[in-house]
């Protein structure tokens, strides 16, 4: 494969490049800047300073229009199913919360799920008094919720979606997704997959920024039935009239809670609509390309040096980034960044982590980052590297 | 008073005005735009357009130094105890849960409280089995939490915050104030008049922009009691060790939840730095005068009118707005945004809200402002607006 043949070749002059010396290979912590979301950004405050609060009347729909935005664009879900709201953890806790109100039995997630996942139901389980199961599978006991990653934060593993969910059904709980490495970076098809709840961040391969409003999903069919436990005045119907009792609003509206987030939620927006642009059966056929020929290039260079494949092997059950496991993992990943001009991402306890964001990832990026990682190991430079993993996001 | 003898006049530089015919008293909604806002909103985007990922060695710590900017410069509280983070209702909702699950009893607030922190309150007394009890006493049962507003959001009256602190603790329960109306306003001394809990806003007084990040504060003394409800990865210790079980960190960042907002929290920076600059001292002086001369120039002008004070008579009883009743106040609010060059607020069932923030109101507003109200109702024209309110912010 090579760049000369990639129809997406045209979208990485979307984004601001700064050094073009060096490798970003860790877009799936913190995607680059989108052209449009700087200007869609500048655009925003120079609207609130000229309309001042009456700019109000259009930025009260974002919640909803940038739902509705992620759901036809990268979530295949259906209007009125989404809200960009809030962080990633809060949105999970309402919807968990939510779940458990109205459902009995255990919680389960897996012991390697995302630690905002774990610890937020962690604290749900207490509060609930129901056990939190820390597993793979689902275990012979009354369930109400299963929460997954769709991609692994740390392997890069593609779940089944639609296979998982209805295991989760046949045992009686809800299904509650966690997107945030899989939004924009694979095809998500909620509805068809009968999910029940999802959330996700956008600051990943939605280009948002650094804490970007987050989004949530409630199925269509279950919105009435379920309660945010955060009350706030943007979830109440008829918000204005300040009644004098919390009354949910009608619809996806009363997952929200407090005052929505307008600067990051039209990043968001930008962010989302360059993905929608792209198309994301384009972007994740380019990201299964890219990761196979990672994976091909280190099989070659970097096995021979210790490095071993902590991904799935098989394309169709990656998402976008690639894992290899050495024993000097964390050398190898700061060696890179100090020494090498390859940004990747460290995850204990022993994962180089690769991402390779489609958009503005070239094939020739993947080459110089996987020769640049055996010409680091093999000239042992990363062994000067202090030892130690330190505080790092 | 004239703004001629005005200190804090050249304050009105530093925010951008563009329609200078239009007098805005609706700051206490949504606060202006300052050129440092618009200035740092924008560096912050490059920064992260250029550093990616490594920035955030330095973002990470906003939530707290912003925290401890907002305590020092606004809140009369110390290092460690405030965060900026998430939205005013989630702030409430977790720390009203952290104080309710180590506290029996009845939770208080008053009735004319802000509609979102009656509706977080009334859902977590269903939660926790608790009653609600919406009063501006103190009922003579045991009570767990007692919350208000320090500034009232439609009257403007100001709370003796130190004397009703003392009263909630000689009943035993925790205070919790929203000072979403007084920060940036008034003076706020948490830490002298010996405050539990507080939250509150950042786009008003703070003029950080259209659903920046909120604060919280909690007291040193009770942080170590206190947890989270909602366990998210960014309140737990050693953060990206990535532990397998939550366990929170010390002092005040316990009470993060997801990943922090960056690009709201550099605009709440910028405001507050703004509020440090001017004092809040001298902020709440001329909050005083201004307000005093809305009540004066009313008295004369809207009173044979049929507008009745809805505010505190005594300067030091009011935060900066004030509120007019008027049997059409719809109609007058309306009218005077439509017709007139004014932007209030209505507030029902009968209020016009007048906000005058100190730093970048002319006391020419203040005359401008009831001049221009005197004439709409004199002229009649209020009448031929729609009398029907609607959604409005």
């Amino acid at each position: 494969v090579t760049d000369a043949d990639d129809p997406l070749a045209a979208f990485r002059d979307r984004f601001v490049f700064g050094d073009e010396d060096t490798i970003y290979v860790d877009g799936n912590s913190l995607g680059r800047l989108p052209r449009t979301v700087a200007e869609r950004s500048a655009a925003l405050v120079e609207d609130w300073g000229e309309r001042l609060v009456t700019g109000w009347s259009d930025w009260i729909e974002l919640p909803q229009a940038v739902g509705d935005l992620l759901a036809r664009a990268v979530l295949g879900a259906r209007p009125g199913e989404v809200l960009a709201c809030d962080s990633t953890t809060v949105n999970l806790y309402k919807l968990a919360d939510a779940a458990l109100a109205v459902r009995p039995g255990a919680i389960v997630t897996d012991a390697d799920n995302f630690p905002t996942d774990r610890y937020v139901l962690e604290g749900l389980a207490a509060r609930h008094g129901r056990e939190l199961l820390l597993t793979d599978e689902l275990p012979d006991r009354e369930l109400a919720l299963v929460c997954r990653s769709h991609v692994a934060y740390r392997s890069g593993g593609l779940e089944d979606i639609a296979a998982v969910t209805a295991a989760v059904h046949d045992r009686g709980a809800f299904a509650l997704w966690d997107l945030s490495h899989s939004a924009g970076a694979v095809e998500v098809e909620l509805e068809a997959a009968g999910v029940d709840l999802a959330v996700g961040c956008t600051y990943k391969y939605l280009n948002a920024g650094p804490g970007a409003p987050a989004f949530l999903y409630v199925r269509e069919e279950l919105q009435e039935r379920l309660r945010s436990p955060i009350q706030g005045w943007f979830g109440q119907r008829d918000q204005f009239a300040m009644g004098p009792r919390y009354e949910p609003e009608a619809g996806i509206a009363r997952f929200l809670a407090g005052t929505p987030p307008i600067l990051g939620l039209v990043a968001v927006q930008a962010g989302a609509e360059l993905v929608e642009e792209a198309g994301i059966a384009a972007i994740a056929a380019k990201g299964r390309a890219l990761t196979s020929l990672a994976v091909e290039l280190a099989d070659g260079q970097l096995a021979p040096l210790g490095f071993e494949l902590g991904s799935p092997r098989d394309a169709s059950r990656r998402g976008a980034h690639v894992a290899l496991r050495h024993p000097k993992a964390w050398q190898v990943c700061r060696g890179l960044i100090e020494r090498a001009g390859v940004v990747p991402d460290f995850r204990g306890p022993d994962s180089v982590r690769f991402g390779f964001p489609p958009l503005y990832t070239r094939f020739a990026d993947v080459r110089e980052t996987i020769e640049r990682t055996r010409r680091l190991v093999e000239s042992g430079a990363h062994r000067e590297v202090d030892p130690t993993p330190r505080r790092v996001t």
